[in-house]
């Protein structure tokens, strides 16, 4: 395309909008980042208000002579890539039946593609990171949310209303704790960054001794440097929490037998603490039925996987 | 093909081995019945001798002129339908590791496609069943075992090594009762036949009264026909286990997003005590992210599903 206009090059934009924040970036040649940002979401303003606030960051940060067809937005929450709505997101209070296609189309002036963040971030480390190459992934972003994509055949699989791979709610302790969705015993209610925080406080409720301080504001990340430090209370908590982890990947392998699974988000900085575990479990759990090939391993992308995915999803719709 | 050779017919030949017995059908325009049957598994016998007899079968019940160009193998157990191998069944002890797709090719004399019972019955009530024309379509075959096949985009969905949609070995009790493929808290050890007649028993054990003879050989059909006489116990039994069941769609639905999920198997016949508390528990467990658009609905062919099913699978592998 635009061969006879030498100057000018075309780029692909991608957005990943979270609870908290939008990461976003351009990228350039299928993958390379020219720039990428964050900015806040604040989703109390609404999508009309962070797709304005994303136009705003793109204008500042446009490359000399940039050409933008398309661009790629992906969102937590359960959204519709084909009818381009989001239905409901946890993490984005009243962003409820949103047409989130239209919006950001409108104000970025090109065609968009909207996509769940972590199929984004399936596709993103599909194409650049862990899962290269792979006939069937499966990439598990874990955070406050647990979300997951599924890629087979080089593509994303949406089921018939784009909300396949919904791992996180995925119920896999039968009347177990509530969960953000309404129901019970979902993954996320188990091993999202407020269960491990409360599995930690109730541990601390027991009489556990622990570096931790108890204060209101205990993130996974003091838990994670708690037991980085020895802390046998934080050690435990991420114990229980690879536990669950590990029977969740089972029930990936038992749905969609994938070749590989990757294991992302700002949880997963807990490292091995979590992932060992979570191995272990995985083993224990999987059995005879384990000629199952799976192979577990890190993500590699970080919190760029989703907006590099979006992205890169947004190539070719133009 | 073969339009020089009026006289001759091309029929469809398929075969499904269970645990207990074989059934097996001639099928011409793809899906009419001409002939079906069942004979015994004899298991013990081997892969071979099974092979042998479904031949035997065959030669006795070939119509006037047949043409056989392919044949279709459903079996029950883990197996990997592009390699050829079962590599383990519950069910079928000691057919570990089986080239089961050159076993029956050798013995049937045309090259055959094997593919889990499951899988076979999902395409069959596809083709002919309650799934007809989705575009994702789940069907759980509810019985000793508990299979799931999943279909999108007209085929079946295997993942790399064709054990996908394993849903009666997804965990959704962690740490619950233990599974006959060595795990814990599987569906299947949960809604499995096995599982139904252990709740009955200790319903008993514990006291409550029922008009079942509590003999040793229970059976479903024995705890479904009190049910359908207004005993509380049995029914009480069918409470749980749709409770349970219902968890499973939800789970199916949170995997794979199908437009429909079909229920059959002999385990399905208990009908309405089992349909109505799996449904309710469904409802109440798919919550908000309950855009999920996923109809349950019975199955249509009955126990002739994974015959019809594999045989029209084997059609054009020739």
């Amino acid at each position: 395309m635009n061969n006879m206009k030498g100057i000018e090059m075309e780029f692909l934009f991608g957005v990943d909008i979270g609870g908290t924040n939008i990461k976003l970036g351009i990228v350039k040649n299928e993958g390379d980042i020219v720039v990428d940002g964050e900015i806040p979401t604040e989703s109390g303003d609404g999508p009309a208000a962070a797709a304005s606030r994303v136009k705003g960051w793109l204008d500042e940060n446009r490359p000399e002579g940039m050409v933008l067809r398309t661009a790629g937005v992906g969102c937590a929450g359960f959204l519709d890539s084909s009818s381009g709505f989001l239905h409901f997101s946890p993490n984005l209070p009243g962003w409820t039946d949103v047409p989130l296609t239209r919006i950001f189309s409108e104000a970025l002036s090109v065609p968009v593609v909207i996509e769940n963040d972590a199929n984004c971030a399936a596709f993103g480390e599909f194409k650049l990171g862990a899962g290269r190459d792979m006939e069937c992934f499966a990439c598990v972003t874990l955070g406050t949310g647990v979300g997951c994509g599924i890629i087979t055949d080089g593509r994303v699989f949406h089921g018939c209303t784009g909300l396949a791979g919904e791992v996180g709610h995925m119920i896999v302790l039968a009347d177990g704790p509530p969960c953000s969705c309404g129901s019970r015993g979902c993954l996320e209610a188990l091993i999202g960054a407020g269960a491990i925080v409360q599995r930690a406080r109730k541990l601390l409720a027991d009489g556990r001794s622990s570096i931790i301080d108890t204060g209101d504001k205990m993130t996974v990340e003091d838990i994670s440097n708690a037991a980085g430090q020895g802390d046998r209370m934080a050690i435990d908590v991420f114990e229980e929490t690879g536990h669950y982890l590990g029977i969740g990947l089972v029930n990936i392998v038992r749905a969609f037998d994938p070749n590989l699974i990757a294991i992302g988000g700002g949880v997963a900085r807990a490292g091995e603490v979590l992932f060992e575990p979570a191995e272990r479990s995985f083993r224990e759990h999987i059995t005879e039925g384990g000629c199952a090939v799976a192979v577990i391993r890190r993500a590699e992308l970080g919190n760029k996987a989703a907006f590099l995915g979006a992205a890169l999803l947004s190539s070719g719709i133009g």
